[in-house]
């Protein structure tokens, strides 16, 4: 079943006001690996054609038919009225009267949003747009030709008109308006290729007899123009393409929305986009995006099967497909020096391969295309691996550390310099301070992840010191000396110069936002000394793996010992804070990925630690706890901010791996956090991961929800 | 005398509150032919680093320095408080107190605007921006060494702080945040090179040991940090120089302000900037102009020498230097196949060379580099040159035509299809109708100015064929039957698709808008008459050069038999309307600058025609008719719309060719126009052209305002 309804439908028993709202949301269809997309379907100047950037390019988009008596165009209301900058030339001007433009009543409006489609009816018009959602190739294990059309940086949209039921020809419009680009709005006609571009960059393009492009000020002064040649005067910010159809025919038009970036696209590091070397420009990429068009359509068919077939509940499955589609305008596939380098954006933030977002991605990435997980991990290895000291009470750096890695590996395009992250600064105690150590385990963990997915054993054999320099270094910040740890972080890098480490959950407090002792953390841990131990064994370093499995198990002991009377966690290991959290339980997802089902099982040698963290769960599951009054969840029981990318892995962890499937755990609470990305205020940014009381206040238009894919590893009971 | 003042001084006889305004206007510092500037003087968020725009960047700069007790930063006034961006990422963030930032205060501040220079001094700080108000070398007659220092896109900027009374170190601060590029603010520190710099496009960039570079979130937060080591990290869009003064010293940073563009510029026709083949990128560009800040710097000499030593009244100097300084922010030269091509940009609008403007800033140009002239008249000749044939009243296209060329090349970097322009189009009667006349005889006039600065009788031997051409195309379109001609424009192209041609002043009445039988167009086209005769003399076509003379005559004739018993003539020969224009007299600027003063004799054989105009003049140059109530001429009687370039060029006209020098035509209308300019609704935009009652309602930021280099023709009588 796909995620579709009318406007007035009852597929989630919402009320028809309610549910009119509901198919007005952002969608983001993307090219893979091009930072780019084109974004539609939240009301007004919302979407457009957005290259690099962290949200929308809020551009006016018109979509729409003359209506059967030509009196008016109807339209998808993606636009808002205009300005008319012919006034700036023009302060004399008379008023003139053109063709009006009026939106398709909602009530006629219908919408149905596949992975991989989204298609909008109206009418006697049928808009589809069509994106990749599909694996990205290795650049050295495919062909030029496979590569070349995972990676066109264009997105294919259809559009049919049905113009049977008229005895007159009519015309549909598809166009943008350009508030991005300083280069001008351009028409292309040339050799059957007819477009309407910004600059170098962006562009609609087809090629069909019936279609004209066409320039001005605003769409309407497009719409009422009897001279076609002043359809090819060149002022304005807008451009269109004109779909002409006979009277009593059916046409469809295949339109490539194109992308475009040539030369040197980052700084710090110089690289160029990897579709540079097959593509020589915006026409050459809408040339084989058209020709190809049938191939970029079908390219989705598999994980479409893979998301429709699953039994997901509608909920959930749109939230998959949102999450999906949204992934991919954050994917960048880099030419560095010849090589292929992968880069995900951090949505809104746009810093690039944030570590913490990687091993959460890792779950999608591995399943279409592992290369990219282990390509990422050997840059972070290779430039962004750093050493540092310990604090200790008495001493700042007065204790011998061990390796870490960065947060990320820059922002907007520019890679920061070897060592160093684009986030993280020193003297801090929350937001901005260091993540050394949970990147440190985040890389340990991904390594092994890639792997088990990949069994690439070449690759980790390369990098069997990296691992050993991570459990010494992981072991030093549980404590410098080896008879007082635990098997948790307790001690700070010199880096954060007298400030304290943070986690990925870097706006929270400290139930969740501070690293040492962290509950969240520590289960991680627990998780990447599980992890290393069974790559030591593999690879015959017996002496790491006991030590691993020795951490594995103080670990764990110190977090039962943690556990109170009613059965719960308490956020900070040996801290007697009152903040109860959700991710305590995120860390188990890496045994059961990994296939290490015995350190899992409720009976085997981690019971009490098992049971304690099923126990912590249903003790905290509740309304007034970590529970919202609209049975959504919240991560932290002492502060309203939740992620929703973490509560879909922590709803895999409690439903797949500690067997709870009550109502706050299935259902219920998929609807609720389906409603929060429906909520008005966050229709415009697709799929958001930061949420309070179900507002997206950072992490917008973000790439984390992908951790969805985990619930088609759920068997359902 | 430099155009100076202090905000209370009473230069102008203005009153204090005034004159405070006074000084806070933007001035646009731009390196030639890079499209580019550094705009700066306007309060608030109105300057910044401009690339490729027609208006400033609207970005936020800061210039402070730390007061001497170090409680504060005192800054000049060229930001608004910022918003800071690290609440996207921290929404539990505590509110951090940060150094305050505050401007200095009015009474504090002085500004010196000289050609080339802008300094603004306020307490111990001293800061002035350099660019290069001189001759663009023709790059087939310059050495590489001259081509690169002149098109280096770059403008200087030096800081001095005089610290000699204070016994602490302190920090002076320069930086910007970006607004505009999509890709990250960095810093740079190589080599002994330091900067801030947005993407790859925009930056500050210094070589003094004193100087680091730091990025934040805001400029409070830059200077509040005090780990160094945080001064790197790299989220937030400002970018700021830490300039630190040792105690009891006077330090001077020398502060490149660099511009970049790579690769391909344009659309419609590939081009790249003529700097690329000197300099590979922003940093590249920042290295030599420290290196030649000095160069850089003395660039400016001579034009400087020329305007502040030509004896004008300070409100005429101001004018001047504005118009001059802003005409550069649109020059751009490209490098077309290896070929140099000179691009002059129309202010806010962007179209690319349009041909009405091109003439006007020919009396600068050819004075100092004239090579520029002949390179867009080449251009305009060998692919905007088009035939058309004529409406007639019995049948459209009805009669023969013949050459015209198109009012622009194009816009926003985009070159318009061979033989259109970006801005013509058929069927209408007012603005973005064709000037298919204007242009013919704007080329016509522009080629034998050349010919006569440039001396450059090869060129024009060349460009025989298309005079000839010129002289037919003239004839017809004044009457297709040669018993008929009157010399005046009497038929329109059929490219009007019957519509009507229009003028340069393609937003007013008719009094000016139309062009058929108009009067403005008549004097120019006599002028353009008496061009044409004397290049065929030189080059022995006597038959066209009598044809040519004799149209001059019938222009003439036409001209004085329209002349009304009130000694003024009608805005449109032959129609008996009301209004009343100045431009009349605009034509009578070119046998003046072609030498061929026997034309304009009051006792030669066109003294009717002569008299005719300067009664006219007389007769219009009142309240109530051409003047405006604070003195400021108004160039028709119909209509409250006034061009302040075609009045500079008016007034040059009425003073040095009719001897007109009352009041009216001198200082006091030399007043209100400068007054025009600082109104405080035009300080944004720096000089502007289009004005109603003196706000400017269109043509902002625009270059064609250096029509005021001809005062420095005139004699001071």
């Amino acid at each position: 079943m796909a995620w579709s309804r009318m406007p007035h439908s009852n597929n989630l028993k919402q009320r028809d006001k309610q549910s009119l709202k509901g198919i007005f949301f952002n969608a983001v269809h993307a090219p893979i690996g091009a930072h780019a997309s084109f974004t539609l379907g939240a009301r007004g100047r919302s979407g457009g054609l957005g290259l690099e950037l962290g949200e929308p390019s809020l551009e006016n988009i018109i979509i729409g038919l003359e209506s059967r008596d030509r009196r008016c165009v109807e339209a998808l209301p993606f636009m808002e009225p205009e300005q008319d900058d012919a006034l700036k030339f023009d302060h004399e001007g008379v008023t003139f009267k053109w063709t009006p433009i009026e939106f398709f009543k909602d009530r006629a409006i219908r919408r149905v949003y596949h992975p991989g489609s989204d298609q909008w009816t109206a009418g006697d018009l049928c808009f589809t747009i069509h994106s990749q959602i599909a694996p990205a190739p290795d650049p050295l294990q495919s062909t030029d030709q496979e590569q070349k059309l995972a990676y066109c940086p264009a997105v294919i949209a259809t559009i049919r008109v049905d113009n049977r039921q008229s005895d007159q020809p009519r015309r549909a419009i598809f166009g943008f308006r350009n508030e991005r680009d300083p280069d001008n709005m351009r028409a292309i006609a040339e050799e059957g290729l007819v477009g309407v571009a910004a600059g170098q960059s962006r562009g609609f393009f087809c090629r069909h007899p019936g279609a004209v492009p066409a320039r001005g000020f605003t769409f309407d002064w497009i719409l009422s123009q009897t001279q076609p040649e002043n359809l090819r005067q060149e002022l304005g910010r807008n451009g269109a393409l004109l779909l002409h159809v006979p009277a009593g025919k059916v046409e469809t038009f295949t339109v490539a929305v194109c992308f475009y970036r040539g030369g040197q696209v980052t700084t710090g590091l110089a690289t160029s986009y990897w579709y540079a070397r097959y593509f020589s420009g915006l026409e050459a990429v809408a040339c084989y995006a058209i020709a190809h068009a049938g191939s970029i359509k079908a390219r989705s068919g598999e994980v479409h099967k893979l998301i429709t077939q699953a039994g997901l509940n509608p909920a959930q499955e749109f939230q998959m497909i949102h999450a999906v589609q949204t992934y991919y305008a954050s994917t960048q596939l880099l030419d560095c020096h010849g090589q292929p380098l992968w880069v995900v954006n951090e949505g809104e933030y746009r810093m690039m391969n944030t570590l913490d977002l990687t091993i959460d991605q890792a779950f999608y990435e591995l399943k279409l295309n592992p290369w990219t997980v282990g390509n990422v991990l050997d840059f972070f290895a290779s430039r962004y691996q750093y050493s540092d000291r310990l604090d200790t009470p008495a001493k700042p750096a007065g204790a011998a550390g061990g390796i870490a890695f960065t947060h990320d590996m820059g922002c907007r395009n520019h890679f920061s310099r070897p060592g160093y992250s684009t986030y993280e600064r020193g003297g801090l105690t929350a937001c901005f301070s260091y993540m050394s150590y949970e990147q440190l385990v985040n890389w340990t963990l991904c390594a092994v992840l890639y792997l088990h997915e990949s069994g690439d054993e070449k690759w980790m054999e390369t990098k069997i010191p990296v691992m050993k320099m991570s459990l010494t270094s992981l072991m030093r910040r549980d404590h410098p000396k080896s008879n007082e740890r635990n098997g948790v972080m307790g001690f700070n890098g010199a880096r954060t110069l007298g400030g304290r480490e943070i986690t990925t959950y870097d706006s929270l407090d400290a139930s969740l936002g501070q690293a040492c002792g962290n509950l969240y953390l520590a289960v991680k841990t627990w998780a990447a000394y599980l992890a290393l131990r069974d790559v030591f064994l593999s690879y015959g370093f017996k002496a790491e793996a006991t030590k691993a499995d020795r951490q594995a198990v103080l670990a764990a002991a110190s977090v039962v010992s943690s556990l109170k009377p009613d059965g719960s966690l308490p956020a900070i290991i040996g801290e007697d804070i009152p903040a109860r959290i959700i991710p305590a339980i995120e860390g188990l997802v890496f045994p059961y990925v990994l296939g290490q089902y015995d350190e899992l099982d409720e009976k085997g040698r981690f019971r009490a630690f098992i049971g304690a963290l099923k126990s912590h769960l249903s003790a905290i599951l509740k309304p007034g706890i970590c529970l919202y009054p609209d049975g959504g969840w919240k991560l932290s029981s002492s502060r309203d901010n939740s992620w929703l990318s973490k509560i879909y892995l922590c709803q895999f962890v409690a439903r797949e791996i500690l067997d709870i499937r009550s109502g706050t755990v299935g259902p219920a609470s998929d609807d609720a956090h389906m409603a929060w990305l429906l909520n008005d205020k966050n229709l415009s940014m697709a799929w958001s991961d930061q949420m309070r009381s179900g507002i997206a206040v950072g992490s917008r238009c973000y790439p984390r929800g992908v951790t969805s894919i985990l619930w088609l590893r759920e068997s359902r009971k």
